[in-house]
């Protein structure tokens, strides 16, 4: 039941040695989300343990390729290992011409299906509904168009409380139509209330994905309670103006988003290779959210399962 | 008036933790010159210290993504680096479209001109004449075109035997025609032959490419006394059969080649991942080649100056 977030790159436009363009892995029920995939992503996929085959959707934000260049590497190789499930790119339109050239230059090997889905919609919209997670996209405030994501487990299906089973007499129908979260009204009359009757195993988990964007004012609306937020962080303080006119984020500006959204941890990260020590990034964020994390290349950020008891 | 050639990537078309695919920094009196341009080059020169400033010139052999998806990451760096002196890419036909694709979709700030210069020629052909190296391309046996390139120092200028122009009395217009080569006929029918006034002080030096290749009858004939030579070595004899139907070498036939054009010593790469431990593609090699050497991610090959004294 893991759901946690590797840092597979923590540079932006310009990497340099050691420091990789952005890619992110998120496993969730140990299956893996691939989050943007600049240069190298195949690489450091290897470097960390992460086998290509567990990876069967990728989310691009935008067509920078800081966040892109890695997918025709990664796309080879998996046609290489001899492939055959479909792979689903969620991704900006301007996706659909990039994969066309790429279909036409080197895909020959590529026997699966690559299906692009287009991201469209400014307001948070969903993208995928899977058994486990769903992911919804909404728009950025970058210099093309660019999309964050947002990963919510599903909330599980309700436990009865088990000692309320022999002190009611309840009947395996009535047991049933609680777990589904139904009342249950009894031919005496008798009202059973599904919240007094059972529990939610765990609460589910969320993580929401913001690079690249200046700050915006909705933006926190969007991220309202998520339990781990990466958000860019790609100047400090002193280039601010730099940030406003090049529509990226100082790691205050993060932080602050961070504290309206009301977030439980930030990851920081997309730094500018003209930063060699990132505390000034840091420490200006924590002023303002104490409980940001600066990414680095291959750091595990775990969101932990919160099981609730049987009272 | 160093020569050196320094490997990046060493793996074949998948690559694995650490073994990046193929790129090759050639390095001649101060000079860069990238052959092919594997997914994670510009990360490898900036680990391994070479500024993408001094890159003029890239050699792409042929287009496959494992020496060409490298590209459009160091290019889009070159750009964010404000880079304005042109760049010459010589590779194929088929990049012309590659190269377009990028500028469309990638290119917005790149301000360079990018030169393309198209290989074609399947018998060696001088693609480059510079002041201090000649570069000929030449057709290789893949599955699809693909070119090997080798790069000779020029000659330097004769030097003039010094303790010969007080005995003789040379003048300065006869020391002058000597150094250029040409015999003097004095006014007394004397003649002053230049190889008995002049010597060469040191001989060009020569570095030849060949990957990706099956081996075919003419290759070495194109290589003759080359000073080093990196060969692709994709298989072991093991796969001798897998070597041929994918248009591949295995480390002894590298050597064959490298023994039949009398070259001085041989680099072998572009290893498949299947071999974790290479050193029985090296062995083969040796039996047939003993000055035979594995490529590895960071070595350094220094072909050194032989100066000649003045007797």
């Amino acid at each position: 039941m893991d759901f946690s977030l590797t840092i597979m790159g923590t540079a932006s436009a310009r990497p340099v040695a050691d420091k990789y363009p952005s890619a992110h892995v998120l496993k969730i029920h140990g299956r893996l989300f691939l989050i943007d995939c600049g240069e190298g992503t195949q690489l450091q996929l290897s470097r960390y343990g992460f086998s290509h085959v567990k990876i069967d959707r990728i989310f691009i934000s935008h067509l920078h390729g800081d966040h892109l260049f890695g997918i025709f590497g990664l796309v080879s190789t998996m046609a290489l290992m001899g492939r055959t499930a479909p792979l689903y790119i969620y991704a900006p339109v301007g996706f659909a011409e990039v994969l066309a050239f790429f279909m036409e230059h080197f895909g020959e090997g590529v026997i699966f299906d690559i299906i692009h889905v287009p991201l469209t919609s400014v307001n948070p919209q969903v993208i995928y509904e899977g058994r486990s997670v769903d992911v919804s996209a909404f728009g950025l405030n970058h210099r093309i168009d660019a999309f964050g994501f947002l990963f919510r487990e599903k909330e599980p299906a309700r436990n009865i409380h088990k000692w309320k089973i022999e002190v009611d007499n309840l009947t395996l129908t009535e047991i049933g139509a609680l777990k589904r979260g139904e009342d249950v009204v009894r031919a005496n009359g008798e009202l059973l209330k599904v919240e007094d009757y059972t529990y939610i195993p765990y609460k589910g988990r969320s993580f929401a994905y913001c690079s690249d964007t200046a700050p915006f004012p909705k933006l926190a609306s969007y991220l309202r309670g998520v339990d781990l937020l990466y958000h860019e962080a790609t100047f400090a303080e002193d280039l601010h103006d730099m940030a406003r006119t090049t529509f990226h984020s100082t790691g205050a500006q993060a932080a602050s988003v961070a504290l309206e959204a009301g977030v439980g941890r930030l990851v920081i990260g997309h730094f500018s290779s003209r930063y060699r020590d990132l505390n000034t990034i840091l420490e200006e964020a924590r002023a303002i959210f104490p409980a940001t994390e600066i990414a680095r290349e291959g750091m595990k950020f775990d969101i932990p399962l919160i099981r609730y008891s049987e009272e």
